[in-house]
């Protein structure tokens, strides 16, 4: 039994109300227990310098914390003057994830910008950040469709990250919360695609290290926690989610 | 008529929620139209250098919008690595308006942060962070109470702000929205006490002047909307309010 | 009668040298009792990105203060490497104020740049910084108009600021030195024309709050003070001076 | 058949050459390929703030590029006033790795500063730090343990880092180099003990992702790599090398 | 004839204002023909971390232009964030150079701060500061002394500053404007004791050689002009400059 | 006798190790005693800002330490956000010593970056930065000549660079090691060409002075130090040292 009562392969409550704010393009706020995250996406008719003229597209991401989402107060990174390393990895890693499943020339050369402001925190931001993130996204891009700005929906399959863990007793977790994760043993967060595939894998050994077979055991439960917040994903999008990935010759490539 | 349908000394739509996040001492969404801010009062056990050893209390703000709290992407001021000159004058406002209702003496060596954090942008969000922030300052203060921290309760008086402007056609307004903000020809915010004395003035003819009567006409209309604010205030506040500026001595003093 | 022997609606002594350094276009000294601020006004043949293109001009302010200009020493926003709240705010108000007077249309795709360096500090450096900068901007401006860069002279109205405040004895004080700034229950800058209307008002209760009868009593003194000050600067301009705010129309406006 | 003619499993020449600098407590010049790096260790006797008086020491890695270590120059991070997010993302990679198999509580308030420092780059700079980093430290301790500040060897397990990757042709690969980098579908980062345990694990598909079992084949070859740089650590490190994770229950431990 | 009509080795007029600001311990103005400098010194009342406990003290310049002090404006390095690598050179030169004539055992833990502002600019700014800092350090230093601060004046000897110079034509010349130093194809710094030593000599060819007996001539030429300096320097120090270097034993060895 | 057994004037062991990196135009090790540093130059086909336009080249140089090529770790300056006072004064020295010997215009609009990296310090890393990069110079240039880029060889004359100085015993020294310098009464780094003229001479009394004839004498010192290090570069360079400031005219004029 986990310390919120949960079963191990148990993921958080998760809710997705999308619409939340009214002027980005795509806007939603993500509740995954008590972690909150608004995740914003705007489109910006431009993209970065390295690639003017290539005629294809970019995503980038930023993350924030309320100085207040957690337990006791941070500093603003503003105030600091500077970006933390952990702020710009998981910027990083957002950014990069959603890249794999938007196919970046169909959208022209325009910037969609992901904004992950956590209010709340409880664990597990970056991976609500990220499964936040690819709703307020695909909101945005079917606002461009819709506008006739794009000829066909460019988001080629379904995105979400959770969080597996190992902790003393019972061993793998799914979703792990702030406590929980601070006494995890090994931490992986992963993404994967609507198909099933891995687009990022990242496990580190807290000061410990972990075996194959463990490695095996992660993987599984990862997997089917993507697969009930694809759901989730799904039911908020409502007949957007029809669109994604719906190039048959590509679905069935990821099915391999 | 505004470009709302308000009159003109009418306010927005006010809602004032509290207990909005569950890991600051005080925390509060105000909702002035479409303007939206996350007031958070965090409670820290020790006061800036400047006061160390001096045996009383200080009170710190900080002011951030989301980049796409607005109509178009703002840069967030931690990756451009420094605080705006607005940001900063703002930050000083809040801080300085709070100061004005509560006794620091009171509250002994310590320094309770203000984070005001807008999420929606649509005028107005420096006079509503006041606003929220005094709310958000009573819950945390109201905690010490209880807690036996504090032997009594150290803020002497309600406070509110609000907006006045004059703009063409009707002329004198009361608390614009981004619109009517954009085309002022005079802005002024006001920052008041229960007791209808002011804390601050700052009135500024944007590339443009006021005369004496102009100014009268809007300290009567701002007047008349902090009334009303702080009515908002003390319905928020339930109990707590009734501990606000009990001290007779003090009321009567306000009065004169 | 007050610290320094005034009374309490009295100005310090006001010297404003020109012509004070040869690079700048306008260059001026003054001397408030004894704060010295070096008021310098540059012409740049540009404008901020924000106004490219729009044919009309722009003010942009800079302030600072000798590291000794104070009693005890403070350490330059140079060396760490950002510029303070205080200063930007101060930054901000000297712009705004003179662009009320000056017609930005009128100046053409130019950046005029005052430069406020405070060598001496006694209390009121940004109200003097104003008053000075009026006069090298005038300065500066009238080589533009003598150069035939300018059809006609560009400044509408003179433009003064000062500083009025409450201390205990004898109540209402006008131009604060810094021993009466620092014990002022309230204290207010004033920025005013030449035909005595309000540029901008900036009341701070300080830790402390003040009636509508007081504002009266304050905005009466103050608007004493700007009359001499104005006497002052038309004094140092000479014959520049009549070329200030002589569009009739203009003139009557004001005096409504 | 790769570009430099290499077999899909196979590493290129590595080369690690011990002493290299006569300041550091460690000093290494790990070869990979065309890839060199300095990889000094130096024993601090203090611990960062987070961790005083908690009896344990810290680990703590910085990584840089000398300008032209790349075909083209890159501007110098302390030119630009500030290090990049793939720095800071690299430099917590390589303590976090370094951390898992050193007893910190055995090696006292110490912090042990690891510098990478790559002079010429060609792919797997991140992994390369890792391999020769371990080595730095093993010597820099080992002269605490012979210099009798430490009672006995406080590093757990052997650590080595390669990369692995899937090229469209010949597909799973071992240790990319910068070519086979650039057009690298999946690219994966792999840190492992001695034991043959993981301690990281980062796995990213480039505009791309993969399957389970295309995973599977790069765990088995990252596997067989770091098993020859285990050996290679060994030979360079020479007597010392058999005082690393020589406590038996440890050992057994580690190969569950 | 030189550009202004001096001789070759002919400095500008040069005046020194004793006690020209009221808050600092010693504050001079300094002109050298239109190059204006106010040179303040203060005393802080403890020394850089690097010297504390040992017993002495520290003596830190810092430089500074007023943006408008050349004849195109330059931006601020507070507004940039960042100090010039010309001003950095300059302060340590500054402070070098004054340490050389201090005897820092016997001014105790303490530091005097010399800030150099250049408010009008025209060449030798550098060399300027210096010679004045001077003046304002001696100030300075005999309040401390007659306030018994220190038992003894701690100032070993004059310490003066110039430039010189080779032009086409003429070839040497002493103290150059800033015309004759854009031209210069070499341009020296030398600063000298009143007993005639060197305490710091800088050359430059500039994108030119210069040979030894070109050096011979322009060392001389210096010579002359740093002992006029220093009897200007004696003059405005009047009673004060007895005290300098009184001690014989090593005036006699500084003539040697 | 001296502490590493040198004779005053004898220069301690030099070696030029040509074509140490693979990617840089050129690229030097150099080795000084124990100093170590790596110098390159690299080719940008464009120049900076203020040069646009003008039809001539730039040279510009970095410097930096590795962190731990001191005997004590230094805090690297991309951590700090910013580069040190000593940085930039060597990174200006470097850049002007060179500029003396190449002819601007022959290069056309290319900027020659140099990069020196300290890796071992034992003393005298500028000089040896010079003498070093002046070798990885004229290698990059040589190839812009074979590649036909460039007509004819730019580089006018040998450059090499030493320091001089003054201990109690015995006085005045060559090529300072870092026990030396630190010890030094007088320290002074010279910059001559092949042909024995100056380029740059500084010279400084590390809290002491120095006369007329120990300066004499430290030049003479000085002179035959460079004319040795002129034989190590022109052995280095082989054939294209016969490159180096043939044009004859020239030649002759720098004996005179």
């Amino acid at each position: 039994m986990r310390v919120d009562g949960r079963k191990a392969d148990e993921l958080r409550n998760i809710h997705i109300e999308t619409g939340y704010l009214k002027h980005p393009e795509g806007s939603v706020l993500i509740t995954v227990g008590d972690t909150k995250v608004i995740c914003n996406a705007s489109i910006e008719e431009r993209v970065p310098p390295f690639l003017r003229g290539e005629g294809k597209g970019w995503i980038s991401a930023e993350y924030s914390m309320l100085p207040r989402a957690t337990e006791t107060r941070n500093i603003r990174e503003s105030s600091k003057g500077k970006v933390s390393g952990r702020t710009m990895e998981i910027q990083r890693l957002i950014g990069r994830a959603l890249r794999a499943v938007v196919d970046l020339e169909a959208i022209g050369e325009r910037t969609i910008w992901i904004d992950c402001d956590v209010i709340q925190a409880d664990g597990g931001t970056r991976t609500a950040s990220i499964t936040g993130a690819f709703v307020a996204l695909s909101l945005a891009v079917s606002k461009l469709v819709e506008e006739k700005e794009l000829p066909s929906f460019p988001v080629t399959d379904f995105l979400a990250a959770t969080s597996v863990g190992i902790i003393e007793d019972p061993g793998v977790i799914l979703d792990l919360n702030y406590i929980e994760d601070s006494s995890a043993l090994v931490d992986m967060n992963i993404v994967m695609t609507g198909a099933g595939e891995f687009v990022e894998l990242q496990g580190t050994g807290e000061e410990s290290t972990f075996t194959a077979s463990q490695l095996q055991d992660m993987l599984a439960v990862a997997s089917k926690g993507i697969k009930e917040l694809s759901a989730i994903q799904k039911e908020a999008l409502g007949e957007i989610a029809d669109k994604i990935g719906s190039k048959p010759a590509n679905g069935s490539e990821n099915q391999s």
